[in-house]
């Protein structure tokens, strides 16, 4: 006789912390970088762990473990996950989090003695960070079919290492065939790694979608020239150029307003010193939005002025992209029922895009996915210092509990 | 019976030549750092030039080389002179053509039999670039007594080594008392190093003086936020902020006018990625201005935004001078001089600041001075490509002639 499932938010926080001793460093944090030692000890106790909960563990060709828990009926499960790779300095919640919180439900199933009609799976997905190897979300790439076997396997990692012999050095180049099981829907609890929730006294967030990124490397070429004898209008001033596509990205984004976001985070001047005219500025204009035509106005109007700024300046302007993702929209039954699930259990919700990509933005395109958001303490991630509440964290998980629960039924 | 003394403007510029061979670098340049090896060789021929011409060679503590050609009454010389040390990637003009300029003149004058009432004198004064040696121009100086003897001789370089040491090494510490002799005024050739003579069509400059300079870095310290998952309005963003002051240092010069520059030649970004706001940007502002009330003014102004744009993004600013001094007013008689001997001589002459410092500056404080600019080709200097046209050349060392003349009967 099935009694009500109860999330533990205590065993949650414990896994947490035991995952987060495995590749440890100072100040909390972990460095886990993919497919490393650390990864293969991290992936060897969560499938412990998942082996303990009773699921059928497979590993495929890319390294994404994935364990089942048995439906009432066959057919494709309902999916949870993240990934447990972390970049050199990261924390302890990124990615983890939705993974122990996948295998915390399926413990309260479990104790519950619920058996929901569709399987139910929890995954974790290979090299999400795209610290070592690149691109990131590599293992979901893979996953939906959106990246090529043979080509991740051959990638080479900062540290000259193939993808396809670290993943045979640490034994898991697994044998299950790559894209299975079919999903039905998949889920994903995360840390919003933003500081939004926080700030507004939210603690969960309906992620509605993933931004749409658009990274552009600007290089500009002027003229090298003496600060002190080089009057005002003969100048070619490569640096001021940079600083005046920076200055304009800020100004955009305030005055698009909405989701536009917009950072020129790296920038550097040729040859850099206090008195001479820079000949040479290098710099990249990320920008992001939830809507693809805004996205897009975004970079026209990014770069119409960058390229009639560096004619101004007699400064000679080249770009290429670095990267373009079209923005992905969750699955909007999905998002409605975490924002009305959240708010049935006594939670203040919001709407929200998620900034960074996930491999719930790429398993969207093959399955109805969606993300549950809970706060970042000041919005850090990918830093020693993340950190989420414990009632945050538990209160994430009963959410994806009860709608996993809702779709596997 | 004396003739009248015409420059030799082939002579002048087999010198400069045979000077250039003198620690030649690729493309045409010259590197004689001071002190080093190469200063010595350039050194020893500049001396044996001046001992060939029959002028007395003295050098100082602190290296300075003085010839001395006797007058028909005793008492403080006319002194020519410059620097012959370069940039690690100098030119051959740069310093060099002052000194050899000088030796041009005192040759002309023995060809013409021509003796002066006062005594004339060429000078190297040392270290002027400050390559190697920080302040530059330390051996004017010290010649001056602006900067203590012993202070000098201790400073260690780029390579640790002092310049005391360093003196003795190359067997340029001389015994002659430092600021001897007395100078009854000093008249230095030298390229513009900018582009304006050549631009505007002028063969000499008539140098009113040298402008004022300010240096400022500036340290700002922000958040390192996610360019993503950080909304605009939650950001601060010391790259932002750098780029704001850097865009309002140039709007200000434009503003003001006049001979007011402004150049952020140097600006790095922390941690100076793609997808991460910087959490800290170091940037320089070099102001330079002919007048000393407007070059505070536009201190005033640019700090005074900068502090403003920080608060408002919530980013800390920190700054420290790196450099401060007063513009240097050149003789107004000798600038006359200048202009009128140019003009009697046929040649299209304006007056303009200088906006480099020069040893010139340096010995204003002690005796009426002043300059004679000759066009750099496209404003270029300190680089392998400096050039100056052979007549151009000549035409400054004909004005040079003609001065001295005036200054010394």
């Amino acid at each position: 006789m099935a009694e009500d499932p109860r999330i533990d938010g205590a065993r949650l926080s414990r896994r947490l912390e035991e995952l987060g001793q495995v590749g440890a460093i100072a100040g909390g944090g972990v460095a886990r970088l993919a497919l490393t030692d650390a990864d293969k000890a991290g992936r060897d106790l969560v499938v412990r762990w998942m082996k303990e909960l009773g699921l059928a563990v497979t590993v495929d060709a890319i390294g994404n473990g994935v364990g089942v828990r048995q439906g009432r009926e066959d057919g494709p499960p309902v999916m949870m996950g993240s990934h447990i790779d972390t970049v050199a300095t990261g924390g302890r919640y990124d990615g983890n989090l939705g993974v122990l919180g996948g295998l915390e439900v399926i413990q309260a199933l479990n104790q519950a003695g619920v058996v929901t009609r569709r399987p139910l799976a929890v995954a974790f997905f290979t090299d999400e960070e795209g610290s070592r190897f690149q691109p990131d979300m590599m293992g979901s790439l893979v996953f939906t079919g959106a990246l090529p076997l043979e080509q991740a396997l051959g990638t080479a990692g900062i540290d000259g290492k193939r993808v396809g012999d670290e993943l045979r050095r640490i034994g898991y180049s697994g044998p299950a065939p790559v894209g299975r099981p079919s999903v039905h829907a998949y889920v994903e609890l995360h840390i919003e790694q933003g500081p939004v929730l926080e700030a507004e006294g939210y603690t969960i967030g309906a992620v509605t979608g993933v931004q749409g990124i658009s990274w552009t490397e600007v290089t500009l070429l002027g003229q090298s020239n003496h600060a002190g004898t080089t009057p005002m209008s003969m100048r070619h001033d490569a640096g001021l150029v940079a600083a005046e596509i920076a200055t304009f990205a800020r100004r955009l984004a305030k005055e698009m307003g909405g989701h536009q976001v917009a950072t020129v985070g790296f920038l550097t001047l040729s040859p850099n010193l206090v008195n001479v005219v820079a000949n040479r500025a290098v710099l990249t204009v990320d920008l992001r939005n939830t809507d693809e035509a805004l996205l897009q106005e975004a970079e026209r109007r990014v770069f119409a002025f960058a390229e009639q700024a560096a004619a101004q300046e007699g400064v000679k302007l080249s770009r290429r992209s670095l990267a373009r993702f079209p923005p992905i929209a969750f699955d909007p039954v999905l998002v409605g029922r975490v924002e009305a699930l959240a708010s049935e259990l006594g939670h203040r919700v919001r709407r929200l895009p998620s900034g960074a990509g996930h491999d719930a933005g790429i398993l969207a395109a093959v399955c109805p996915a969606c993300m549950i958001f809970v706060p970042s303490a000041r919005g850090v991630s990918h830093n020693v210092e993340e950190h989420t509440a414990p009632a945050d964290l538990a209160a994430g998980a009963e959410v994806l509990l009860r709608l996993v629960r809702e779709l596997a039924a």
